[in-house]
């Protein structure tokens, strides 16, 4: 019988976590959502994106991945059957504690994986602050919407890449096909209200807007996205388009990686966190 | 194609946990830990257990579960490289914004089960009284540990059933033989000093001992469970074992759910968590 | 004149504390409760548990205690007039505030004598391993219905020893039996209802159950023990019984004190809470 | 036998509380702190202020009290050995948590008896304000050193007055003789430096002079008092004088209290804290 | 051109800053309130004075002023549009936040300086506590009501300087004039229930009262101070007053920033605040 | 003499406030910084941002404003004397505050002008979010280099217009050219390292970037921007550019308050924060 040896540091034993940490120090720490996807997808698509590029990228550029955090910030979506939130400021802390931890055992880089777009992007955003600012050890925060929007815009529809549309929908007949029914999948609307976009940082073309922001309550989502809760086109998506999109964001995230293998840093080892 | 219909939310569409919620008001929330468990068996032996459990016992009853929490509290683990911890009150907070978000969709008993018998109880048990309060629902906390102990006891080796031990072990054969290395599995210390169990809830025989609490510090557990971290005998685990072990959890467990399925609670619906 | 030289500390002065530091390191620490005990008892029957306890292993040990604390966490017990409780996060911040005080001064090993059973447990073991972690200091826990479970349940009548039952009785009745009136003592409800014991952590036999965690709102609380409040026969109890009973917690608790007596901790002394 | 039918609430069964609260709605809360007060005087001059004071003022008004707290915000004293402190933020909490169960039980109106004089003032305002506003509650706070300054100024003498100085020794040498020791009673320093009063709120006169606010650090208040620990002359106090500002300030601690017997208030009863 | 060379931190620039802390180590924090005053003075006034009293002192002592902060601890305010108030716990952290920054550049002597009279004082005290203890930096809290209340008393008109009253306004009539309609000047209530003054240090005599803390709530100010908002006779008020009112306040917080000057104390930096 | 009629609610009377909410419901809140933005102009230029765009679109449109707020979060700031910061928390607590008098009050849409471009953006949004869900008002979040970045694009030399540089000089120029000396002003490093944008929103050209989030701890701060702490180039800065970069963010600003004018809102009164 044998063990496993990564990417998944659950999946192995504490002493082959040791062997990693006698040559390397990166980590990457994968944070999704349980929200509502539509008809046709299930509500772990955020978790989804999360899992698959952190452990994509971690098999590319041999780094080590924690087990996948499945809650994210996600209030809105509570207009929808069966999606969970987290307050922001637990969010933020259940990633300081768990940053804290892995610096503690000797890492010193840290790539937080966010599979929910800009949703979970401010407590992220405060997490890795702190663990930077208390400890030396370098944090980033890759964002599966953003990474690779570049790429994105060229395989996909441009305008039909909403919460569950063309490009969320192609990820998951590529990566989870059992868990997508295409015959609901259907035309979502395609937001845009007011002079202004409204989400401060857009996935797709137009990127130049003028921007500002406003989170929706659930009342508002729940009424902009009826009957459905998706934006976006799905019924454009296919197994093929999402191979093309994973790949690309896999690749740009595995970039990132190499980019910081060698970087220097100095780190103030934390307590453990209790 | 077809989309899953459970009983693991995040794998399910919002329409059909709308659907389910027209009948039925029971949840499930497994809780396990990351946190090293010999050289044998993986860091995910807990949420292993919480998995399993909550798995089997919602497939025997039709309940949903949601996606699994990966990280405990576990803060005496960190003496072996790998180990993650939350602080006891981010585990709290993570756990009451999770009930709450189900209670505000119309879930009104929620189980949370506890893969790392009773390292993660008093967080979880505060949790748990919080939303009971606030809302009025039903929360109730099933420990694998010790909602069988009792047959437990009586298909393993008294004695050997430490962390990472015979139940442990023969478990994780049952349930991902691919994850153990039974070649490394040795028997550890076997604890005790003093005159008092210091773990005031036995998980084997003997029950009836006089008890204190003293939680060990990184140093304290290090020193105690060198050289490979476990306590009790691994080598004498096997798959069979283990599928008795975990039919039991199970068993016992679905029959608290039952138990719990006819009683009528009324609960106050909460705010969406922010 | 002459000032008392203990073993209460708010009753020295503190050159006599100053003095106790030069040759010791050990507090106790007495947590109890505000929270009825029937109609024949006063709500203080938890706090003279601890100051008890406290007192008289101190005193067979020549250690120090601070003054008791009156409140604890007791949620369901406002079901009833009088009851006072604290948010288990205060109770866990008092209790590092003042176990962080002592080893500022020099104090190197705390037992936190709890009176209130495992009501109190949670928010107290949290504050154990809190301060354990963060200054290296030896803290333990020692709840006066499970350090002599084996010889109260000799003492008094199995089963009859529920809140405000037999052995609690019997303890005020020796105690202060001025404030006992056993003209009101009745016999209440023995509790118990679905298939596993929802307190995991048994008082007394059979101590062999399996086991789960649900605690009750003040509500269920209030219906469960109505009309008096109390578990248990109290019209067994005895002041013998109680002298008995108070003996042998007395004794184990002192047992547990020398045993730590010569235990060598390293400590880092922390800041002034502030 | 008789249960206690008061003042103190922890000495009462909880039917006499109902009772109390069928034609009564005012309950005392006495604070003290656990800080040295020179050779002579034990840690527990403050508590006793606050549970004589309430004690007294109950019995002259027919009121209830509940148990004392001996632990207040007294940083500056851990330059002694043996305080204790609690953050100021625990000290706030405690006090919203045992306010808001009284109120949940139909009290509505509560007197914080403050024994650490100024020392307590600002989290113990932070909690009085915070429940009146949350519930509607009438709250207000009697500070020992503050009520009855006239008549303390005339009993003792100006300027010995001080920390452990004479009104604290009178008062001790008449309520708790047996501990004190005037064979150490000396005079202490009378403090001051620089132009201005640095306790915004003198105790005795001069009452009229400018003043602005500066907490000293434990380093500084050490200094400070030293060798003693104390401010004001102990040696000039009797238990005749003791016994005279006790009456003083327990009077006018009922003038109080009768003042706010008919006051209605509209009370919103809290959630039970949790 | 010219970039301004203080007493504004906001206006200089970072190198003139630098110099600065070259030679010097005091700072000035200003901290006001937004409540209203009247028909006839704008919410602005009290921090009018924090703002004229820090830049006129610092102005005499040549130390530095960060920028005035515009909010303060005004529940009771509320009864009247437009006030704005944060909670105590966010102002102490918004203060330790601002002390930590600059203690963090090397400032070692803090004042803050207060011009919400007492309401804003609890929360104060504590932050400066706080940064006291933690740092080791000296701070300290002037009161604008406190620091030279024997002047205010013989300038303005005794029992007229209440809230929007005689000294109130004849500051803005000096400071502010453009801002001051004396036509809508008109004579408030003089306050004063029970046999007890309430507010427990007073601005002006008699100073040698018998104090207790009560804080209104909204409703209570609301009513107390109708129809108007103010206490004290506003028509008194002049601008000749107002200059002298100012003189006397800002003359004595230079004596204590004189005073401080060569003060030595030992700082331990503080990380930046994250 | 006449009190001020707006926009700036602290230099109003509540009459003057009681009477535009009985016909508008619209306020702003400005929230900068204090940083240093090199040797040539003042640490509050971000402040200076959001006063003035705050105070240009309230005239415009007939709205409030509160007073501003100086202090952002600018942890890397601190690398430069004199900068402050604020932790996240506290920034969101104190906006929280703030937005939930304002809507106490009767004000339900509130536009948060952010100075401090995405620095301030986490815990703004939080803030924002936090509000929106707990009372139903409407919060928008404008971001003076987000809400017309086309249009300073077109104004200013792109790839000039990073902290300090060719937009932020030019808005001081015009607004407050006494605190600029152009003798001082630079060319300074225009930052990028690493195949990714590391600011996820980039306030010029390129737009159309991939992006991901590093934010730099106060030494890599310090670092990238020596030795005088701007990017882009000063030196291009003239106070024509300055006018027309102001007018189009206040012109953006103010559509937007137009656009929401009539939006209908069904708000919850939050309780006054306490």
């Amino acid at each position: 019988m044998q063990l496993d040896d990564g990417p998944w540091i659950h999946q192995m034993n504490w002493k082959a976590i040791r062997d990693y940490l006698s040559h390397s120090d990166i980590a990457l720490v994968p944070v999704g959502a349980t929200e509502q996807h539509g008809d046709h997808t299930p509500l772990m698509v955020d978790t989804g994106w999360a899992i698959a590029v952190a452990e994509g990228a971690a098999r590319e550029t041999n780094v080590l991945v924690t087990p996948p955090m499945h809650v994210g910030w996600s209030p809105h979506h509570l207009a929808y059957p069966g999606a969970l939130t987290l307050r922001p400021e637990t969010l933020t802390a259940m990633l300081v504690d768990v940053c804290e931890s892995l610096i503690y055992h000797g890492f010193k880089k840290i790539v937080l994986v966010n599979g929910n777009r800009i949703s979970n992007l401010p407590p992220m955003e405060i997490a890795a602050a702190k663990v930077r600012f208390s400890t030396g050890a370098y944090v980033s925060l890759i964002d599966v919407g953003l990474i690779a929007r570049q790429e994105v815009s060229r395989i996909c529809t441009v305008g039909e890449n909403g919460h569950g549309g063309d490009s969320e929908t192609s990820f998951m007949l590529h990566w989870k096909p059992e868990l997508v029914d295409m015959t609901r999948a259907v035309k979502g609307h395609s937001g845009g209200s007011g002079p202004f976009a409204t989400m401060p940082m857009p996935c797709e073309p137009p990127f130049d807007v003028n921007v500002l922001s406003v989170r929706p309550t659930a009342e508002e989502y729940g009424r902009a996205s009826a009957p459905e809760g998706i934006g976006g086109d799905a019924t454009l998506a296919t197994a093929e388009k999402g191979k093309l999109v994973l790949e690309a964001i896999v690749r740009n995230t595995a970039i990132h990686i190499n980019d910081i293998r060698g970087k220097t840093v100095s780190v103030r080892r934390p307590a453990i966190p209790i």
